[in-house]
């Protein structure tokens, strides 16, 4: 974005400003009547990279000059975290979207009203999301009455019960780092390589099976034993990985219908998982789900 | 070692060389009649550190100058690694001690002659091993008959099923490791830290439950939203995957008596986690195995 498109954009049809601030991205949606998208607009300023004070400041480098309208600013994700702009304190499952309370931020300029939507914990086992929570929130507003297990497949996989548009309880695998590390720094490195080769058959004969912690230096050992190639023994480490998880979250998707937010990719490799031991799946593309989510929670607390 | 303990040594009642080369450590032991040890030497010159043509030139540098001696050497470990100083090709399970076979080395020194013993290998499931064969059959000349389970526990610790002296099976899995990086690298440092303190409570409590790869996270979303201390989360990260480690080999051990190689600290916890699953298990201080399997090697190869 130069500055001459910035000077160039009509701020006064602009309502709100929904956000998504991640630990790595910011992106900001300027919002019209009737909520519809005016200007989506990012920047690489995640939570991870900012102190407090300067969380203002990178939010106003994106929208750029707003001249003198007062902007509502609706922000999920990371920038409510305790090391975010301001802590949004968890609150308990079950929860339910229309249940949604802000946090209001205090801001140098007088014209940007800041709220920071909270994300949701769990005692039993203990558990956390942010961000994930407006996601599903954003499902709900098409399928208000859903029950069943929400997918979302990422670095930590989140394993989301609800009923009747209720979200009753959920488990995070952080299966994606798992794979990270273990194929970039753990001995496995040397027997999966650093490509990205995939063997789709390797991967559908493992994720189908049992798997246990033991199974992982097997890798190591298949490729010293049978010199096997780096793309079968990387297809069997993530299978691996993905059948123990599939496995120690069966309490959650066992009976139930599973929707895996994300197509293709890696939503496409808990598909096979689930569809090898009879799980009810479908995929959707959850790309503007958070979007959703932020209009949704716009119009509980936008006239606050 | 100094020049001159060097020369002060008497190398006149050497009659062979004993050596543990890991990848990270070279220890040598200079033999006399009768098997004894006349001294100890280490270096950490360990395989990781060099390349093919530079293990003879380590291997002198830590005996000095043994004037016009000829001198068997008999070597364990990742020497024998393709990656090593000579590959000492793995032999198959099952294996007893007496059927060991070194590989010989050719050396630029005509006075040394210097042997490798291979390493282990399984087919179903794939597992390697190279140096705790050794320990094992050091372990044998002690209990030559004996049938149960060894546990090596290290980075990767080895379950070593051994009937009537022979190892018929055995399982390798990387608890070890998968510890240091989600300790160290993984979203968990923020709940375990850098230290090393440690809830005894806590582990005892954590290691008698089963546990899965969604505990994990778990130990994370616990320091968030229960505030438990650093020590606590670290004993609970332990302990969860040692519970995730034994539980995958339980059928390796269950019914069997386990002798864990190695007293103390890492083998306590193994102990441990063991007893409250009702094995029988006893603890064993390993620290002199290794070389009782040089012995027991030299004993087969040695006037060959």
């Amino acid at each position: 974005m130069t500055g001459l498109e910035a000077e160039a954009f009509d701020w006064s049809a602009v309502t709100w400003v929904a956000v998504d601030w991640g630990t790595s991205n910011l992106r900001v949606w300027l919002m019209g009547a009737g909520d519809t998208v005016l200007d989506e607009r990012s920047s690489g300023q995640g939570m991870g990279r900012l102190q407090p004070h300067q969380f203002e400041a990178a939010l106003c480098e994106v929208l750029g000059d707003f001249g003198d309208r007062h902007l509502p600013v609706i922000i999920c994700g990371m920038a409510g975290a305790r090391q975010g702009w301001q802590e949004a304190p968890y609150e308990a499952v079950p929860w339910m979207p229309k249940a949604v309370q802000g946090v209001t931020v205090a801001t140098s300029s007088p014209r940007l009203s800041v709220t920071i939507l909270p994300g949701l914990s769990q005692h039993t086992p203990p558990d956390v999301m942010r961000g994930e929570e407006t996601q599903i929130a954003g499902f709900l507003t098409q399928e208000p009455d859903f029950s069943g297990v929400l997918c979302l497949p990422g670095t930590h996989t989140k394993w989301v019960k609800v009923e009747g548009g209720r979200i009753v309880h959920f488990r995070t695998v952080m299966t994606g780092e798992i794979f990270a590390l273990l194929s970039g720094q753990s001995v496995l490195r040397h027997s999966v390589g650093a490509g990205t080769d995939w063997d789709d058959a390797e991967f559908d004969h493992c994720v189908g099976q049992s798997a246990d912690i033991s199974d992982l230096f097997a890798i190591r050992a298949a490729g010293l034993v049978q010199n096997l190639s780096s793309s079968t023994l990387r297809s069997r480490l993530s299978a691996t990985l993905l059948s123990m998880e599939v496995a120690s979250v069966v309490d959650i998707w066992q009976g139930l219908e599973v929707v895996i937010i994300g197509a293709g990719g890696v939503g496409g490799l808990y598909q096979r998982a689930l569809a090898l031991r009879a799980a009810k799946v479908r995929q959707l593309d959850g790309g503007q789900l958070v979007l959703d989510g932020l209009r949704a929670a716009y119009a509980v607390l936008g006239t606050n």
